[in-house]
């Protein structure tokens, strides 16, 4: 997992210049770190992404404001444990004295600091342990904290997922890392998981935002565990121009196009990251739909077999039930007819012209035991294509839900 | 379960006069019965409604091409363990040779026979066999048939579910008896499960198509398993005029508001039936919205919270988890305000202004804990309610749909 087509991975998010890491036990939880701390060493160009679920939690509706006012950031500090949502405004309260606390540690301004939250909804934060534990954290600082930080902000993660890239932007080596903990309450339209990418690329803020969009939407955007979106999660990024390319990064500049496409490649490997380590995976598949009237057409109904619990389950069992594939392309609402459908999976096909083809089952039986396939689905009404990432719902995964809470 | 508010339920589909039903087994799968014949001794106004699922099995486009041109029907033939959709031509001849062997054998106009099937999708019907076994079956037809007939048409169901009611309309004597099939593919939007409703009310055309619409929104629209939609699911009913009412039903005339409640009654019965027996389900909850903004976004909330697969899941581990409701609620659609929500498992309030109250997390467990229960969602912006009966999701839901293939 470490190589691939778009380079070698490695590091985390304090790969790039420039940025330091130190986690804490403030005790939200038991006995392991549940506080991350995330600080560039000088101002850092700041761009989000947000949930877009209408019950926000007050972290997210903190950052939101704060990032539509201030575009330089010095610090981002998280929680796991604890969503501090539905805690009403004595939670907006708690997530200011976070920054507030943060901002005295590391000796900078309130709004230079970030707070996210990931964790229970509905339980007040337990402030006198985060703010005794926050001094603390800015003189165990280190280059070497991603990895903790990744752990830190674990919920029902199985394992910490975090990955860089470093290159050379005409000459100057750079470097984007990210990390990302999300297993659970996972689905596409940006209300997904809490991820943090940085840089030391010298990138506009106006680049920085339009570069996150897409990356995210390339990314984030595509997978699905549970289709259940959640109150807390966001998408980070920070810029700090550590690694002194110039002019900065902008669209039509040169570099541009080979910076979007490494943090397009390192958020697709956390997003990937993220569906492998869905609550109870145990295979991740790749719906990708072909020969859709048009993109958004191809998106809903990739997005609608990713999302059938029925499709999920029967990959769980091995099931070459493209039947239920049919069912859930029927509902999507996009534009197709049954008869000049045609799915395969990996390259066998199964179905054509909305009938079954004389592949054997067993041969289909065996695609699906793989821990990782491709569907692919073809509509036979255009050119239009997308694809989603998804996993199996085996009973762990309802085991996972009925005892975590909340 | 026998009597409620609505009166006394008992019976079936051969309560109302002049019904008769008998089973074979064809063989589509081994060792029960799979063919189901119901049979009015007159011809009976018959009215449908049907999956708005996109892919729709061969037997759904029949009837409801039959239904668009011809208004009475003498008997319906329905076939487990084969759904004989994606099937492609060879599947709607399968279910018209089905429609003409069953008018063979009763003596009667091949558009006089409705033909439903409900099983594995993308297999070629055994119709051999079937054609073997259904002229046997008019000789066993009976009154007492009912009970066999909705055991026949049983696939992932754990009991058969069928009801009737029998009631004074004006004097005169009058049944409505249903049955119905569905455990797993079941979702809202009227793309549920086979169901088929019989009367010997003497009812005009138009009269029966309205009822049967308003009834089947108040029951089988507002139920969810699994939120998956199937390709075959229909719901029928015939009316034979036997109880000899005059002038027949119709709205404004005498005992039409009688006979829409008694037939409402007897579907939201068999709904809650199907809700019972959901795949895996250990309990039935009644999530109900309040106070929103016009009806439409009711239902939406209402279908949110039901369909999310990290509430039903909470409710499988008894949690009083309210932060997935809140979740589910955001990403429903509707409008309104965190801090106006209010939130109460029975009589116990959870959540009131978007906030925990005090009721102690056990007393909320002890009503979770209960095998039916009543989620109510107050959004504090309307007056406008919805309801939708749901079921937790358990490991054994799971297992079921690794299991069965297809």
């Amino acid at each position: 997992m470490n190589s691939s087509q778009d380079g070698i991975f490695e590091g985390g998010v304090t790969t790039p210049n420039g940025f330091t890491a130190a986690t804490a036990a403030a005790g939200i939880r038991s006995e392991r770190d549940d506080l991350a701390l995330l600080v560039s060493q000088e101002p850092a160009v700041a761009a989000g992404m947000f949930t877009t679920n209408r019950v926000q939690a007050a972290p997210v509706r903190y950052c939101r404001a704060l990032l539509d006012r201030d575009s330089t950031v010095r610090a981002i500090l998280i929680n796991s444990g604890n969503a501090n949502a539905c805690t009403g405004t004595a939670g907006m309260r708690d997530t200011q004295r976070m920054a507030a606390d943060t901002a005295a540690a590391l000796d900078c301004d309130v709004n230079d600091v970030l707070v996210c939250s990931t964790g229970t909804i509905g339980v007040p934060l337990p402030m006198t342990k985060i703010s005794a534990a926050i001094p603390g954290m800015p003189a165990r600082l280190s280059r070497d904290g991603g990895d903790a930080a990744a752990r830190a902000i674990m919920t029902t993660d199985t394992r910490p997922k975090h990955v860089a890239m470093t290159f050379s932007l005409n000459g100057v080596p750079v470097s984007v890392g990210g990390m990302v903990k999300g297993a659970g309450m996972i689905e596409p339209c940006m209300a997904t998981l809490l991820a943090f990418i940085t840089t030391d690329a010298a990138v506009t803020l106006a680049a920085l935002r339009s570069a996150l969009r897409q990356a995210v939407d390339l990314s984030f955007n595509r997978v699905t565990v549970d289709g259940d979106q959640s109150t807390n999660d966001s998408v980070l990024m920070l810029a700090n121009g550590r690694a002194g390319n110039t002019p900065r990064l902008e669209p039509g500049k040169p570099g541009w196009d080979l910076f979007t496409d490494k943090l397009t490649a390192v958020c697709r490997r956390l997003a990937y990251a993220v569906v492998a380590d869905g609550e109870g995976a145990t295979k991740v598949v790749e719906v990708k739909v072909r020969g859709a009237l048009d993109t958004a057409d191809a998106a809903k109904a990739a997005r609608a077999v990713a999302r059938s619990l029925l499709v999920k389950t029967s990959w769980t069992g091995a099931d070459p039930n493209w039947g239920r594939v049919m069912a859930a392309l029927g509902v999507s609402g996009a534009v197709f007819s049954t008869e000049r459908v045609a799915i395969a999976y990996d390259d066998l096909p199964a179905v054509r012209n909305g009938c079954a083809t004389d592949i054997p089952f067993e041969s289909l039986q065996q695609v699906i035991e793989k821990p990782a396939f491709r569907l692919t689905i073809n509509l036979g009404e255009g050119s239009a294509e997308s694809m989603m990432w998804s996993c199996d719902c085996s009973e762990e995964y309802v085991r996972i839900n009925a005892a975590y809470m909340t």
